[in-house]
């Protein structure tokens, strides 16, 4: 199959970290120690979290009477700082970073958030998407509670704080019976941290282990390795775990759902050295890009990643298909939110400010491009010219997951469908807007098996439209007030 | 009566504009107009009412649909710039500029409130304190709401989005049945302004008029005069009057106690500009200094105010005594908060960063200093002694208000009883403590006797103990969470 | 003489502190202390000369062997903090407030300049304005320095730092040979403080004395009293005078002119509270009032200031005229800047930010309205308005300063000619575009009289057009590089 | 050679993004073009130089007649926006990003530094160090120029304001007979840029073509790129070029020394996708690689590089031992600047912000981590325990550079000889140090062979010791004032 010479639109700017990615929702981070500084602590451990969401960051911490708090817009190192951060004493703290779309992006919706209840004070840190939000938002305002921002966590937190059942213990079951869609939960009381995942498991949480009498949750696993703690165990979903300064306590098991897991989370979200069922994500996306080279073999003389996060499928698929790994593509390290835009002639001359071609490893080669994912479509185009104007003789795509012909309604921000550009176009007429020699992407079932073998509990909506839940068809900007 | 050269303690440091004063509580401001830039006004309207509070500042505006709303720390011109006042565009808006102690100065308490309920979205802001506020609050914890701040003005603002009622109307009227003490309200829904004053009326809300068919309400009167609206009438104690482009109309009049106006609104708060009662207060406060030369004579050579509050009735006293009026202390215009302390070295010269002594206008002279009251007495014994070293042969202080015994629990913060100069020390004491010559205030009786002929309706707890409403006696900062 | 019903433009929008009044250039201030944190009370100094400019602020301090400074944007309290104002260890201090026109508004121009220079480090502080700047930096340039900013101060600190002379000594003498116009100087080498008048003795500055062994300098007495430092005499004009650990040093006298001191000074720059020849000005400007009122009587009810520099002169007016004084207009203590531009509607209302009128001190009286000085007339016409639309039957407005006829070149801000409203019109005519019912002006010889009886030595420019130096006619901006 | 299992230091924290790297000084940027925003094309070059330094950037623009500039603290991101960009107006243009150790981190050391001078003005951005800044500066300061700061590009910046020669042509053919050291300059004035490099070409400068009629020069190729110029040579060791929008014209190559590259441009400084010589660096580095793998083979299972500078030494070590390429270490991509210091008790478990392993890639594997260079050795140590940690069973150290044994005097922060860890210690000891299994060095004959066939050309100073120009010993912070 060849599709070249598509004829092109200008060159688009790619300044965003993340272009045409899928986009994380938030990480969430929770600790019970005696002995230690826990802010401290969940100030690293929300850096090696940052990936999760850099919007907002914020700590609270409980010292079983009280619960105080600091958030901010911006990245973790620029919310905290020695003044704000020593106030935050206690023996439980939990964290947590914000991904959020532009529209919302406001200081109201930053987490924790941190309310008094009729059982006392209360913290919610929350990464997820509620799929029956609507419902529950609007008997929340029934029931008589003034809501002051949109974000479905605020939902959360007034479910707990003022929902039905004498205990927290009860209060979080009800709440479980309740919510339908994404949630992985961090919340705090004054004397306990509760770490809650869905039914589904959808998103990660996993437990760790700090010292001999401290506990920790975290996202991903990463988090754990950088403070110092070992890995324990996930979360199961379902699992409602109370850490007090006796230690876990598994409060309830919900009854399940078969289990849902995010399939982005192994192909993108997660840190390539957080592991999931055991198996770093490093290694799932190398034996994914094997799959991909089994799959769509292509003739050619080089393999390279489009970076970085491409690089351990495009490592995969050199091994398997024996083509010399290499790289062709140099990524600005210091790409940073500019305000400035680009004026007409530099939208003529193709500003890339993202990334550099290495002529050297490209002229007259015929080069294998490794992506993750492609959402829009609207960054790879661009890349295949670059490394066409850079001297490549053929450039043939490969891809190390399915084409996504629906978005995502648990929590990822995937684009709406008439941005996703396999709903509207068939793969030749994908790689024909690409312009590139050849397009091939991983199946269902090569991705499935290369994520973990002989099990098949994952969420794949995105790929199928098939939903592992009922979805409300809301719009996540529905409630903004301003 | 002689009660000199009492020792002093070190000269104190001056460098809060509000030293020994009660200190306002906030400032409220509403408008509808379809054909005006009601955003801009509101500016405006709050920059007339910034002595009310310099917290914080914030502005929410209605369209018919939706609220917007923009508030931050600061004075009123810093929290504004045209980039965040553009987006504020519709034809009802409310305004609101907030006083706190340092102790509770955080962002969650900044107003109007803006909140989404059952009944549509709602904003509000408030002048006042509840004297059952901590009853109100752990109702609404025990209703199940979550509530992220300490402030009243949050438990008024749950009340309102989830009490009972059907209608914005019978909300209001539900709303006064159970809310006791102080409070002014300005409140903003989808497509009316409600201005509502409690029973006693004990803080001032005025309503205007701008042009043919705009309607504003605000604090004082000062605040028509700035944004070219014409005064109209006072809101009355316990009227809830509800504004749309209909125009005002009354919904209810709760019924009052006698009405307990606050004195010190009389004495301090408002501005002398502003009329109460028909008559300006600058008017008034001059026929407390009259009234003052009456029962408290001084044998001297001039009178001085303690500028700028006590001008007035400096003047007053000049006139009616028949002693040649003067300035003996000039004021820095340019007091600002400063973190930086004076080192030891500087507390022994005595540093007087706020205040200056004339002496060409003190030298070899007998003075009256005339001030408008005393609170804690910790600034005016410096200034009798900075007097004093620029050459004053004695020093009689007048003060146009009664001694102080008792704190406010109605909105002002007035100090507490340990902190009341008045409330540990007979007049004598106090007038060695300052190390004057003679020490004299003004009688109640006179005070309202100048505030208001033949019309006694105020509030005197302050000066007597006796309040006009039951006090749960809490703290403010009580419910604080961190 | 009757001029009444003058049609009005537009009432202005009056934002500014110092509207339609000459503006101040700068403070200095200089210490020597061994005992003390020399630093901190230059902070406190600032702060009381920070009428003198708000624009900017610096501290640099020695410590015998080098300099450290801190400078920025702002007043001094939002300059200085305990952060920045710590690593200022020394024994030697030189302080700088600065005013500048919005134009050359950058941190470039902010002071103290410091530079290394081949006598060791050196930092300079300036009031003033050279007349003959063009030529000096053009010899600079020539003499093959790069000059950084626009201003003269930069052109005196590298003529100090390249200038001839083998000795500090030397090099001020052959300075104060070539430089010409208004400079009052603070300078700090690494083991000395000098301060320098020029020959003229234009603007004000004076020597005190802080505890056994400290001295200081300010341009103002009362920057001595705010940090208990007590009044020593005036640095005499052309005077060079050093001070280190062993004292003050007259280094030399420079040949003087017939000094001319800037009438200004005693009209509104300095504070009321500071002493020029001995006398407070608060003193001078009741005798300014009193002056008045025997030259231009008014048949009147009231007398009123424009509040609040014209107080003291309303003082003397009423004193010597028998008319009650009393205040009319009450003006918003919050001004500050900012950047909301009243709309239309606004500007057709008539906005009042800065004063309001107190109706019932004005209604049915006949006013006089006492002003200090009249610059461009945008903001009396308004007042007088104001006034009357408060139900003054009569407005007759009495100015304690002749008219200004010419621009000041020796550095104050006074407006251009085509500015000048005295300029261009006479006093019937400015009576009438006021819309008063009577104006006049104090007279020169009055004026004088009352500033200091028997001694003429003022430079009168900008009343006469005769300066006392010879004026290169250059825009201040005209060397601006941005 | 075998050297394990050292007593090892508790792990450092790693959380700068250039730990144990040397330090770049600067970039530099300059554009002629008469159809063209030139300041935004400057701030899109500047983006692509970033990685040249972090701590200021700056552009100065001119129309003609005269330059204007905006340079401060921070990103190129962060420092300009709109608003700041647009009155950047006119058809040349000069930018810079700066590198500084923190010690003398301060606004009058951003660049470019514009100043007025005798033949107009003159904006400076510079790159490099002058070995006899200390003399030069003498110079300027007996000549009685003050200079504000400590950098030597301001001493270049008044050489040229004021040197000898009556045209520009003239001065900098006089600056180049009296500097020494490392300087790459772009210089504007008002109708021209000048672009100089030293005769010892030591770092990179080229000129390249934008369009028909536009000319842009910068440190660095990947910069042209980014803005759509073609490359067109570089600029010469010794050569002065003028361009003006006539086109760029020799203006002299001074007589050169034999030239003298820096070799850390080769090996980590310069982007890997810039050309030098017409070679990208990354196939550079990956021959330098494999060059290694020829000299120092290792018996092992897999080449991991420490990210991401070894990342193309890695490849190439891969591809000629014919060992597996891999990665082992993932860096946080959020690597911010935090003031959050670790406590004891995270200390001791050892955090590890900066890189975590990926067990499946190490665990029982023999690996060969590759680095480029080690300069103090303080993070290779924490590394190889990360990696045993991980339960690699060998860790071999390949070091695609030579030991660095003396500092750099020409502009490179590369660490005193006390902290050069190969200057200290034997290689045996430095691998016992490391905790390595065994360490092996390029040699020096192996780097220039893969950096550029057959042409010895370089500065070998921080290998050898043998420096090309006589060295000032001066520490960089010498002159500084505070």
């Amino acid at each position: 199959m060849v599709c070249r010479s598509a004829p092109m639109g200008a060159i688009l700017y790619m300044l965003q970290d993340h272009d045409d990615k899928p986009a994380h929702e938030c990480g969430v981070f929770g600790i019970v120690a005696t002995d230690a500084d826990v802010a401290r602590l969940t100030f690293f451990g929300l850096y090696a979290l940052q990936h999760r969401g850099q919007e907002s960051a914020g700590i609270a911490v409980a010292n079983g009477r009280t619960i105080r708090s600091h958030k901010a817009m911006g990245l973790v190192s620029q919310v905290f700082n020695e003044e704000n951060l020593r106030p935050l004493a206690g023996h439980l703290a939990i964290g947590h970073t914000r991904y959020s779309t532009t529209g919302s992006s406001r200081l109201e919706n930053a987490q924790p958030f941190v309310v008094e209840s009729v059982l006392g004070p209360l913290a919610v840190g929350h990464n997820g998407n509620l799929t029956n939000a609507a419902t529950l938002r609007q008997e929340l305002l029934t029931r008589g509670v003034g809501l002051t921002g949109s974000s479905d966590s605020e939902v959360i937190t007034q479910m707990l704080a003022g929902g039905e059942g004498r205990t927290w213990e009860e209060k979080f079951k009800v709440f479980m019976v309740r919510a339908q869609g994404a949630y992985c939960l961090t919340v705090l009381t004054r004397d306990a941290l509760f770490a809650v995942r869905d039914p589904l498991g959808l998103h990660p949480i996993c437990l760790g282990r700090l010292g001999e009498r401290g506990w920790v949750v975290a996202s991903e696993s990463c988090a754990l390795g950088t403070i110092g703690a070992s890995f324990e165990r996930e979360i199961e979903p379902g699992e409602i775990l109370m850490i007090t300064t006796e230690g876990p306590r598994t409060i309830a098991h919900m009854p399940a759902h078969k289990p849902a897991e995010c399939l982005f989370e192994y192909i993108y979200f997660a840190r390539p050295d957080s592991l999931l069922h055991g198996k770093a994500l490093h290694a799932v996306r190398v034996a994914q890009g094997r799959e991909l080279a089994r799959e769509a073999p292509a003739e050619a003389d080089v393999v390279i990643p489009v970076p970085d996060s491409a690089t351990p499928a495009a490592i995969g698929y050199a091994q398997a298909s024996g083509l010399p790994y290499s790289e062709g593509l140099i990524k600005n390290r210091y790409i940073g939110r500019t305000f400035i835009q680009p004026d007409d002639q530099l939208r003529q001359v193709g500003i890339a400010l993202k990334f550099n071609a290495l002529t050297d490893n490209l002229a007259g080669k015929r080069v294998v491009m490794i992506d993750d994912s492609i959402v829009r479509g609207n960054t790879s185009g661009p890349i295949v010219r670059l490394l066409r104007e850079a001297g490549a003789s053929e450039v043939h795509v490969r891809v190390s997951s399915p084409p996504i012909r629906h978005p995502c309604f648990l929590g990822v921000d995937m684009a709406t469908y008439p941005e996703l550009i396999a709903h509207r176009l068939t793969i030749p007429q994908i790689c024909e807007h690409l312009g590139a020699d050849s397009l091939a992407y991983l199946s269902l079932e090569g991705l499935i098996k290369a994520s973990r073998h002989g099990d098949d509990t994952f969420c794949r909506g995105c790929f199928t439209g098939k939903y592992p839940v009922d979805i409300e068809l809301v719009n996540k900007e529905i409630f903004e007030l301003r």
